[in-house]
């Protein structure tokens, strides 16, 4: 059993018809605890992988750190009261290695009690370790009280980034493109049905630069904007942010503090997600579906040079004409 | 503008086709911050409307409170910083004045800084108020260090009911009427497409009792178990829930601490989710749609009466007896 799906014995049934029992496969969910300097600051229910990236990207859409060089190394603690008892350090800009199946150390070390759940960061000298009350602040730090106006604002002031200037323009054709691509490469959604999907794409060339998947979305935003940082990719200009399901507030808090111009989305956005794209001049996209799409703001950055007509509200009349000789 | 669905101008866009902008519907999404005596517990972004449920809902998932007496009182605060600047008192077992569209109090009171995003919550004498780090305990604490085991323990440990020996049996004719009935009362979604719902059904006659929608699914079941227990129906005994999305680890968890002993989806549990469903005796069925379902745990509450053959396993011999004459 692997860490990302798990094998699972069900009761498949039909009204009316035929109950089965068959091996089926479930994405895998855990606990992952996330501790900076030995403090624990976050427990997210997680699919296992790429830890270490969903750490980097946490901290970073949460406007602790912005770069690489923040980040020193991660280390899996065993148990959770023994966070010095350090069985697996990973020093960052290597690859990440995943445990084993079985749950052990991939170096083949005795390990009894690393549940791989706990990833504790060490941040490099000069960074200021979060604040532990971290989401509750970056709600409530406005004097005008708790509102979305005052989340906008809170975005602003954490945000290291803009990208209200970004010259990113991208061919709605070439966006259009994304969502089959997105689907292609969900290995796991194929077999579990269970994850939602995040990728990061050029949005010169339209190249899938990197696909992550989780039973949280905003998990798998969070590994591909860690991924983006451990890559030096940070801020992510030019670059497109494609969610298999919903946009809400949160995805776009996070796109913005990576420092990418645009968010697209498969299903609806929600109305914060809207001004707070609007307020930061992200494009939104959502429906992105098939060849159509929803444009909640900036739509400037969309061309659409493929289309046949030039006007395109004179495409009615021209159908007109065709018709009137019979 | 209501507070639930928010109009809006967007651009509509077919590749190598029509640009149009027209308004459009978004679904809502505010934070609501939920405080006990004054003392805040957890931020979320939700869809405001039905908050008072979401706080009691929340309060019952944690492990805080059980029974509607538990909970006397709910203020929204004016300012985040002023709890005591009480604008409006719901004395709860009545039913919950929402604000109206211009964001001032149904009494018509003067009102400059209520955002009605604050709710302050009273608890009865002799019930403990909640630790403030909620959640990290619930996942934390178990000395065989975080991982889903763990995760499930905690469960146990703060849970007040229990499902395992519920008398509830179904059969599979009318759960999949289920699905239909909930999309079919999905108002807010039909406008804006970004909402997940939540409803609870009486499981002897298949009547739905409450449907409540939200941009975030933790939310809309917080609000469906609020209302059960506001209207004395905890333990939720003889009850299904049926979520519009995926189920994970924590939708399972709100079943459980709220004693109902079916959980339904449209769409895919995670892992934790089976395990949890397992470990404590609750029916989980997911990808309900159409006539079909697959069910992860105890299948013996689901009847398949309307199966017209008793040993399904025949139908494969019986086609085969029809193909040997030609």
């Amino acid at each position: 059993m692997s860490r990302i799906a798990a094998r699972r014995r069900v009761t498949r049934l039909t009204v009316g018809g035929l109950v089965s029992s068959r091996a089926d496969f479930l994405a895998v969910e855990e606990p992952l605890e996330i501790r900076v300097f030995g403090r624990s600051l976050a427990v997210t229910m997680r699919t296992p992988g790429n830890d270490i990236e969903l750490a980097a990207g946490f901290l970073v859409s949460e406007g602790v750190i912005h770069h690489a060089e923040h980040f020193t190394t991660a280390r899996y603690c065993a148990g959770v009261r023994a966070p010095t008892d350090v069985r697996t350090v990973i020093q960052l800009g290597l690859p990440e290695q995943p445990p084993s199946p079985t749950g052990e150390p991939s170096a083949g070390l005795p390990d009894e009690g690393n549940t791989y759940n706990v990833l504790d960061v060490t941040l490099a000298p000069g960074v200021a370790p979060p604040d532990p009350s971290l989401e509750r602040n970056f709600y409530t730090t406005s004097s005008c009280g708790l509102c979305g106006k005052a989340s906008i604002e809170a975005v602003h002031t954490n945000s290291h980034y803009t990208v209200a200037e970004d010259q990113l323009t991208i061919d709605a054709e070439m966006l259009a493109t994304f969502p089959d691509l997105l689907r292609a490469q969900q290995a796991v959604f194929d077999r579990t049905g269970g994850l939602h999907a995040a990728a990061l794409f050029d949005g010169n060339t339209g190249e899938m630069l990197v696909l992550r998947e989780d039973v949280g979305r905003h998990n798998a935003v969070d590994k591909v904007v860690g991924w983006a940082m451990m890559n030096d990719r940070l801020p992510a200009r030019n670059c497109v942010l494609m969610v298999s399901g919903r946009a809400s507030f949160e995805l776009t808090q996070k796109a913005l503090m990576a420092g990418i111009p645009m968010l697209t989305a498969v299903s609806a956005p929600s109305s914060l997600a809207a001004e707070l794209a609007t307020d930061a001049g992200l494009t939104l996209v959502g429906f992105l579906r098939g060849q159509s799409m929803v444009i909640y703001s900036r739509p400037d950055r969309i061309t659409n040079d493929s289309n046949p007509s030039s006007t395109p509200e004179l495409a009615p009349q021209r159908t007109i004409e065709k018709v009137a000789p019979l």
